[in-house]
């Protein structure tokens, strides 16, 4: 395989001639890493959640998230660019990650992305719980610096400890925020809402360096009063992107952990990372996707449009 | 336990070192009413579906509102009050109530709220089909004479009977308004929509003393248009709420007895209960949860939430 | 359509005394069209999904769609009419088509609803996959000349072919376009969005005839938006109107083939539809139920209040 | 049973040129009782279940039957026989009864079950819950006088009373027995198991005229042995056979109210049923399928199979 | 409350005055723990699940078999004993586990299970994955000695680490064999199948105490020939009775973590466990019920009689 | 990667290090055949469902086997082989197939499969419907000459055509008989039972080729009985075993799209493979696995172990 001067990427193969429910079982029938020369964005999932207080299932999101991805097609109307004819994306595979250790798992994540990303790719990540957002930050971070969290979730995701746990899916980005590793002007929560555990919570948050759009705002201004409150906080900076996708109503996402009443639409959700175009994208997750509640592939078609608007995104941002 | 003078309302174990899908099995785990020396709300659920005409289940309503509850925390950030931290809400249980003759089910309804009324609680019903308002409204309106009842529904419910029978879920404020029950300028509907027997059916609605916001109208007046009309329309009587799930849409609320289609986002419903802050809420009832039909308690979460926000408006509405 | 002596329709046996669960087993409890003398519009079946090309379960959609329909009642008050108290509906049962034999199938479609509508009904075809919308144009042509089609879809379904077969679920409105049987002025998609398969598909379809309302359109400019633009479009033509269910959002119709995220609530559906009043509807198709990944009858309820708005448009229309 | 110049009976649809999937939605797409001048057997709904004391859903039942009964075939090789070639079997629909008045509900299954077999025809009841066996045999025995009944069931059903109520699912065959419907050496119980209320429900069920076969007894003893100890008990009584679906592992029929573990599959069950060869079969039920527990038919598909085995064993008892 | 001598047994609500889908939400709706002077059985929950190695959601397992016991009655025919009326059983709760970390965990499992065995009570165990059989082994072994495991499952759970870990759903009985907890002659395993790692698993398994009773050998020898063996093996011995509900075929248990083909069915094992009587149990556990993988309470169920079961074994092994 | 002499065959990662619920996703996580340097035995799976009569979805079955292949393991102690160990089986991925031509589609099928078998593979392939074993017997044959089928099914699948349809999932064995490709003596279903169309089925069948084993022979003469009919009328002659899933009971494999009660257990199903050990099986099938009926991977569990124990036979038979 030939690669020199600039071979045009790889795609999925042709949908009108190999059905889409016929192999390869690759997000989106991208090619595997190892059937690329290299890759502009790698596609990685990490199989894990021993992070979760509730509903457990998030392990087998990453699968669950690419079977739910076959459908997906080059051309992308809303943005008008064909992601994966502008980048080369391809499927890194899983993670191996020990289920019974969370401090251990949390190291191997690290060491993980940091291999993926060592040859120049950016990672968009399939969890998993949100346990994962911390060590990919870490990794970013000493490349990136301080960095800007943009989180979608139903929660804040910056509580301290579960029983004197220091990493969990609720606990990630204080944390990050402890470590040093947040742009402490530019987080932002969106989509939040439903009950905290104090007042104090929203205190803290803030103090950590987030900054909140949440789901009841959508209600009032709309998606565009969201974007532009968004692009706004963000600025400049290098931006992770950080989807929890309980960020939807449990009707459009029921396949999840920890699910909230009162959320976003897919639409919604769509319309609003489309308002990314043109920012700092440094990297992204899609976490907490727990099959074993979810319905007709749902939550996973959802998740795996989510992913198709961020490569459309980074794909956008690329000069000509 | 000593309870002289003002002891602090007790509340559910912390979550951070009970996990929340352990014991108790009570509602939201708060403590069961015989753990409390008194209770300002009584939760009570009332097992029963034999007044339904189509789809059943609804008997195991309480208990699975109960098991979508855990995830409930103290502070309700969008209306800056800790319900349970205010006012002590407790578990009442559950009603025994006879499947097999509706009349005495109803009688039994009436005595058992009417006990749990005694000690001083407001009381907070979940169902059980929506046969069961009448008799709690009876027992209300012993009290508390004529009542507007708040009515989200996608039907009506105020046909006159089905087979011959005088109580069942689609008939019970019908019989509330003969008998009195109701304030017949204050009563209204939110959410109906779906087709209806007859043109008349509007007309007699009227003459029991109902006006109507149709899910339609939240489609054009938004969430704002909703609440003001309402609260136009409850003014400063005392107020009866009842909240049959299926005023959402499937999608919402697909654990239910008569779907329709075109209904309501848990987020409006959300949205909608906290325009009820500073009303004179007597109590209120949660309905038509059909747990067969639900699926990854998409449903139960919804009863769930909107239960916590009629909480969070009667802890707003005490006194400092 | 002449009715002289006119015996008042034949409408479903009273829910008061008949439970709505029990038989007939036709929509809405209907009539069968043997048990009346003539209808004005007869609903068709046509189990066939041997043209899809991802998750097939479409050829159980009519038994499905009428299971839904139990609960349907005899007045539209959103539209002040009662539907079948106007118009004689009757249910035709389903078409026996050929699983095996694409071409076989189209014709077998085409000779049925000829048949049908020989008799002066006007059809409304309960699919069964999009396949089947070519050959009732074929049929409608004939009578009508070139038809506006008025189609609501995730996708566009304007694609040449698959794995070179010409008659598929994504090919019909290319094929119609290409014998002349569309009015190439007026026909419109609604609600698409997800991905397509290249920049040019736009181009092609716009040449095939079509304008297009984005699901994203409704974001921004709601129904009433929508509704504006599509009567423009269609002006006074004969309208055909085809549903295919993926128009909705997974959340509100999982059961469906090719689901993409982003769509329609039922609610702006069932209030688009009602905005073709006085429009000239020559046919209509409700397409794309897949039962196998539909829970609780969500798609199912969906597909019928469709059906049911579609119903009362027509009766609306009819001369007083 | 004369059936003088005796038209061939009709049967279903060719199935290799009217997918099975399609109309009718007849019980094995047989015809309607009015499309045959008369009926050997009769299929009669009897969607019902009020009676219940656990979950609900039975009302959906015989819709759910039937839609399970589609892949039956004419020839049943077990038995050397074609059911529908040798008898008239049509589908007599469901009948309407009464949900919310068990006394009366009792009272309509009587008089209609007694139309239908007015003509001569042998009745095949498919439930509703198991309430209706006790109307169902009154009508019988007015007929036929003390009958045997074979009963399969994981229960007894021969408790007297639940909240005071006389008529329920738990109490038809203790009502019978008092009623002197029953012949008291002939009545059989097999399949039972699981706990009792007292060890004196034993006395009493023997003392109202049973033996019992215990789904035990076919751990040790086999088809063979059931069927030995079951001619024995029956002889040459007129027999009912009454069939709570429940006697089936809830592996073999999860979609039903009151399973208990340790049941029969479902070849033991068909293959007992064949033992039945030659018996003076009277009428037969089969009841409590409760399809929103169902999953993939495979409750529905136990019961049309259970159907079939019993019309095949009605077309072998007849002359030649 | 008094409770001198010898108070009678407190049972469950009478269920034909009280549904049995009401309150209370215990094991067979029986007492708690508090409510009762001292138990002779205590039902325990140990909602963890943070030992599996496959599907999660034992976590639930607790809460589900609850639920799923509601139905049993109380006089067990097949044993001729009422549990409830010889012993006092009584709902202990759940037990709060660490779900981070599986050293504490495992040492909050022996604090716990002690804490509740010093008053006297048998401990049947609801968990949870098999993790929790080692602490609860360690507590026994303290008063017991050395003990004979009776081991119900597919697998022989006598590994040795995964992941470096000691404590998992898949060392147990290696770790508890290694700390001199096991009778090395009495152990027992039932029902397994499936493949292993490696020829050397049996070798390692043998030497660590366990005989096998394959769940082939049931097909071949039937339930009296396991029976025989069981009864051989284990003598006399303190018998710990530990049943991992994936023992069951996944006909009969789908709600669980690590199914394999080819299992026994309900009625093997209920009747095995009968082949318990009169043997010197001293403690039991039913693990491995994970619940988002259930359907219709199958497994539930199942181990809903297992519990009753092992209670009946319980109560005849009391002397008159 | 040298591979002279013979290199051990490569295996699946270790699952005590890689979780099995990562990637890969291939069949029982075992290499591509892209990752090694031959296979003795190819993994291929035929996603398509163009054949079949009722429920359709099989076109999923590959994947939902491969994902429900997870959990196998090395060893397998019923027949003391470690499969891969012993062979290398390799996983080759899908065949793109036709879904809008049966006669291409079957083309296709045969060439695609004598290209995998051209490298001397002996290849087990993964349905998709029972369609497919036509073309894969046709190029057994090539090489084979006629050759004994040994069918477990519920039906015959020697039909003649549906819809005038001369390739379906109920013809494949009438085709082959007719074209001459099997064995005349040597073939055999085994696990029918159901109803046919006529009692000329059966000579028909047995013209073709076929003797039966009835799945109710196994309730009387168990697994023993079976594999000896077995053995006896398979000799010595080159045989193709095609494995329809719906050969178990619907208890056991609702994922299917023909159900028919009173099948076999999985237990039996496993323990009549092993029978097999010895003879001479030129390739296999498992087919009409349909993942949208399945429930917990129940019948994807069962195919994956099925297949094991098919590698299992064919690793015994070879020399040492």
């Amino acid at each position: 395989m030939s690669q020199s001067p600039t071979p045009a990427p790889i795609g999925p193969p042709d949908a009108t001639r190999v059905p889409r429910y016929a192999e390869p079982a690759t997000f989106a029938r991208l090619p595997r890493i190892d059937q690329v020369s290299r890759a502009d964005v790698a596609i990685v999932g990490v199989p894990f959640d021993s992070g979760v207080s509730y509903r457990p299932g998030a392990r087998f999101g990453p699968g669950h998230i690419r079977a739910s991805s076959k459908l997906l097609r080059p051309y992308n109307p809303a943005q008008d660019v064909s992601p994966w004819n502008v980048l080369q994306v391809a499927d890194a595979g899983d993670i191996a990650v020990n289920p019974f250790d969370l401090g251990e798992a949390v190291q191997q994540i690290d060491t993980a992305i940091t291999e993926v990303r060592s040859d120049g790719a950016t990672v968009l990540t399939l969890g998993g719980d949100h346990t994962i957002a911390l060590p990919i930050l870490r990794s970013l971070s000493r490349d990136h610096g301080p960095i800007a969290v943009l989180h979608f979730d139903a929660h804040l995701d910056t509580w301290n400890t579960y029983f004197g746990a220091p990493y969990t899916h609720g606990t990630p980005f204080r944390r990050a925020s402890e470590e040093g590793l947040l742009d402490l002007e530019r987080c932002l929560h969106m989509g939040t809402r439903g009950p905290l555990y104090a007042d104090s919570d929203l205190d803290d948050d803030a103090r950590l360096g987030f900054a909140v759009v949440r789901s009841d705002d959508y209600e009032v201004d709309g998606v565009r009063g969201a974007v532009d409150r968004m692009r706004a906080r963000l600025g400049d900076a290098p931006v992770y992107v950080s989807i929890d996708i309980d960020v939807l109503d449990p009707a459009h996402a029921p396949g999840t952990g920890t699910p909230e009443a009162g959320g976003l639409t897919s639409r919604e959700l769509l319309n609003t990372l489309r308002g990314l175009n043109g920012l700092n994208i440094v990297g992204a997750d899609i976490v907490e996707v727990s099959p074993p509640y979810d319905h007709a592939e749902i939550t996973g078609i959802a998740a795996a449009h989510v992913a198709y608007e961020l490569l459309s995104v980074l794909a956008k941002g690329r000069p000509a």
